[in-house]
C-alpha cells in the first residue's frame, strides 16, 4: 500500500458551501460581526473615546482587518504570540494587557526594538525593576500602563492604594515611561439589569479617573486613561475622563452576552455547524457530532438566569429550535435536548442533519477551531476561511 | 522599519530547561507516562484482553509509538483527522468510536480505499443503509461496530432492544461487515467507591457479552466485543467474553481520575507550567499566566468529593502545595488560592516565579496547547518537544 492514498491531514480545499462543510465546523457571519463592530464603534465615536479592540477573541488578521479596513489601528491582546502576529501584519499599537513577568518583559522589548509600541501592564515595583533591566538590556525605553483593580475582579491597585504613587515612582525611577492607567470591570460579567451594569460602568469610570488625578497630582504624566469589558462598553453612560475603551467579545457576542442583557441572540456572530449522528427517542435525545472539542467547556450561562447548557441550538439556516439545547457534552458528542421544564417538542432531525450551536462563550469557543468558516445572512455560500492563531 | 526585525511567530527553538520555557507551556513527564502505560498493559496482559488505546487523549505519533516502540498496533480514534494522522504515520488497524453520519462514512472509506481497516460505528439501519452506499461508491467492503448502550450514558441500543437484530439485519444487508459490537461505561466517571467502579465494569462487560450472545444467536458473527473507560479498564475484575479494552486518559492521567480512584497525584503525567505575574496579599491570591486558555474550561472536579478549582498547584519541581488550586481562571489569567476551609499557608512566590498545574482533564488541558515538552522526573531538561495534532 502506497501512504500517497491516504487522504492528506490538514484543512484540505475550503467548502463552497454551508452543506459541503466537514462538521464541526465554526462559522462566522460577517454581516453580524459587521453590525456589532460599527455598533460599538458608533457607541464610543459618540463619547468621544478611542475603541482599541481586543484581539483575544477573533485571534484573526482577517477579523481585525474587518475592523480597520483601510490600515492596522490600535489594538488590545492577551499574549506576546498575538501582539507578534498582528505586528508581523502591519499593526504597531499594541497594548499588552496582561501582568509581566521576566520572560515576558525581555520578549516584548524584543518587539519594542523592532519598532513595535508595545504597552506592557504592571502594578508592582517588583515589575517596574523587572522591565527596566529588560528594556536596558535591549537599549529601548519601555511604555508601561498600572493596572488599577476597580471591582475586585483580578489584579490591579485601587485607586486609593497607597503603594500606587510608590510604584508609579519605581516605574519613573526604572526609566519607564508611564502610559497611563488601565483597568478592566470583569465583576461586569456577572450582571443583568441595565441599571447595576450602568452602576459597573459608572465605577469603573470613576476609580479610573480617580487613579489617573492621583497620579498626576503625584507630578506623573498619565496621559491614557484605559477602561473596558463589553458589558460596561455598551451600558456607559458617560464616560468623562476616559480615554480609550477595551473589548473583545462585541465583536461576535454569544449566549452569556445575551444573558448580561448585552444583546439579542440574532447578534451572535459566531456559530458551530454540527451533524446529527444519533437519535435515542426513548430519552428525548439527538446525539450530535460537536462535543466540547468544538463547543469548548465554557458553561459560563450555568449560572445566569437562563442556563444554555453547552448551547442554544438553532436550524441551518440560523433560527433557533425555541429550548433545544446542547444539554450534555463529552469530547466529540453533544447530546440535544429540549430545556428542562419545557414541554416544546423535539425537532425531527434525520442522521446527517445539520445544525448550528450558538455559544455560551465566543473567545472560548472560537478558540476551539483553527479558522472561521466566513458567510453571510442567508447565504448558503463559504465566502471565505480565515485562519485563527494560538498559542503563546 | 523592517517588518524582519519583528519576532517570527511560531514555536520558535525548543527550550534546553523548564527554567527556559515562555510559559504557559504543557509539560509531559515520559517516566509516569511509561508507568501508566506499563500499568494498563500488564492488567489486559493478565486479562487476555486487547488493549486498543484511544489516542483522542494525546493525539500525538510520538505518544502512540511511546505504545508501540516496535510497531503500530490498534488504536482507536474520536475524529477522522487523528484516523488520517496515524494512518499517515503507519497505523493500519483503526477504530473510529464516533457515530457515523453521510460525510464521514465517505470519508472513511476513502481511508478504507487507501488499505486502512478502519473500523466505524453505528446503531441504527439508518447508518447502515448511509455506510453501504458510501462504501459501494468507494468500491470497498466495510466493516463496523454496532454501538451497544451499558449505562444511559450516550448513543448505542441495549443489549436487549428489540431493533438490535434488525440492525444487524440491515448492517449486513448493506453488505458491512460486522466488527463486533462496541460499548462505553461513560457513567463510571461519576463513581469514587472501588465497589461501584467493580460493578461498573463487570456490568459493562457482562452487558457486552450478552448482546454479542444475541447477534451471533441470530446468525451473526460477532468476532470483537469491545469495551472501555479508563476507570472500568482499571477495576475490572473478570472479562470472560470481551476481547479488547478501550481506554485514552489512562496514558496520562488527572485530577478527575485521581477522584475516581484510578490513580494518585503522582501518577499524573501532564501538567502545566505557569508564572507569577501578580500578588493580591489583601485577598490570598497569587495571579499566574495560565488561564483556562492553557488549562482549559474543564471542571470535572467541581461534582466529585474535593473541587480542584482549575487544577492543583505544585511547585516547578512538581512537588504538590498542600491545599493551594487555581480556584479561578479567566482567558491568561489564574488566580492561586488556598482551597476553602483549609488553614494553609499561602506559598512566598515572586513575580517570574514557576509553578506546574495538574489539570482535571487531561483530554481537555492538552488539547490547549500545540506541543508536550517532555521531561523526566526529577531534571529540568526538556527531552523533546513532541507536536500534537487537531481539528477534524
Amino acid at each position: 500500500m502506497d501512504r500517497a492514498d491516504i487522504p492528506n491531514v490538514g484543512p484540505g480545499e475550503p467548502a463552497a458551501t454551508i452543506g459541503a462543510l466537514a462538521t464541526p465546523a465554526l462559522l462566522l457571519d460577517k454581516d453580524r460581526l459587521d453590525r456589532n463592530l460599527a455598533r460599538l464603534s458608533s457607541l464610543m465615536g459618540r463619547q468621544g473615546v478611542v475603541l482599541r479592540p481586543h484581539m483575544k477573541t477573533a485571534k484573526s488578521i482577517d477579523v481585525a482587518q474587518r475592523i480597520y479596513p483601510s490600515g492596522a489601528g490600535p489594538i488590545t491582546v492577551s499574549t506576546l504570540a498575538e501582539a507578534e502576529y498582528f505586528a508581523q501584519h502591519g499593526f504597531r499599537d499594541i497594548t499588552y494587557a496582561v501582568g509581566l513577568a521576566p520572560h515576558t518583559a525581555e520578549r516584548a522589548m524584543r518587539l519594542r526594538k523592532a519598532g513595535v509600541d508595545l504597552k506592557v501592564l504592571l502594578d508592582s515595583r517588583e515589575q517596574a525593576i523587572i522591565l527596566g533591566a529588560a528594556a536596558r538590556a535591549a537599549g529601548v525605553t519601555p511604555s508601561a500602563f498600572i493596572e488599577i483593580d476597580c471591582d475586585g475582579h483580578r489584579g490591579g491597585l485601587t485607586a486609593e492604594d497607597s503603594k500606587l504613587i510608590a510604584v508609579a515612582a519605581a516605574v519613573a525611577e526604572a526609566g519607564v515611561k508611564i502610559a497611563g492607567i488601565l483597568t478592566h470591570a470583569g465583576e461586569s460579567y456577572g450582571l443583568c439589569a441595565p441599571e447595576t451594569l450602568e452602576a459597573a460602568a459608572e465605577n469603573e469610570r470613576a476609580v479610573a479617573v480617580a487613579a489617573a488625578a492621583r497620579l498626576r497630582a503625584a507630578g506623573h504624566e498619565c496621559p491614557v486613561v484605559s477602561v473596558g469589558s463589553t458589558p460596561t462598553a455598551h451600558f456607559a453612560e458617560d464616560l468623562t475622563g476616559v480615554t480609550e475603551m477595551r473589548a473583545g467579545v462585541y465583536m461576535f457576542l454569544d449566549l452569556v452576552m445575551h444573558g448580561v442583557g448585552v444583546c439579542t441572540t440574532d447578534d451572535i456572530a459566531i456559530s458551530v455547524l454540527a451533524t446529527v449522528i444519533g437519535k435515542k427517542p426513548e430519552k428525548s435525545w439527538i446525539l450530535v457530532d460537536a462535543g466540547w472539542m468544538a463547543l469548548s467547556r465554557d458553561r459560563g450561562t450555568a449560572t445566569q438566569r437562563v442556563d444554555q447548557g453547552y448551547g442554544l441550538v438553532c436550524d441551518v439556516a440560523g433560527k433557533i429550535y425555541p429550548n433545544l439545547i446542547v444539554s450534555q457534552a463529552s469530547q466529540e458528542h453533544g447530546i440535544l435536548a429540549i430545556r428542562p421544564g419545557s414541554t416544546q417538542a423535539l425537532p425531527d432531525l434525520s442522521i446527517g442533519a445539520k445544525v448550528r450551536i450558538l455559544p455560551n462563550h465566543a473567545c472560548a469557543t472560537a478558540s476551539q477551531h483553527e479558522w472561521y468558516n466566513v458567510i453571510s445572512a442567508g447565504s448558503d455560500a463559504i465566502e471565505a476561511r480565515w485562519p485563527r492563531m494560538r498559542g503563546w
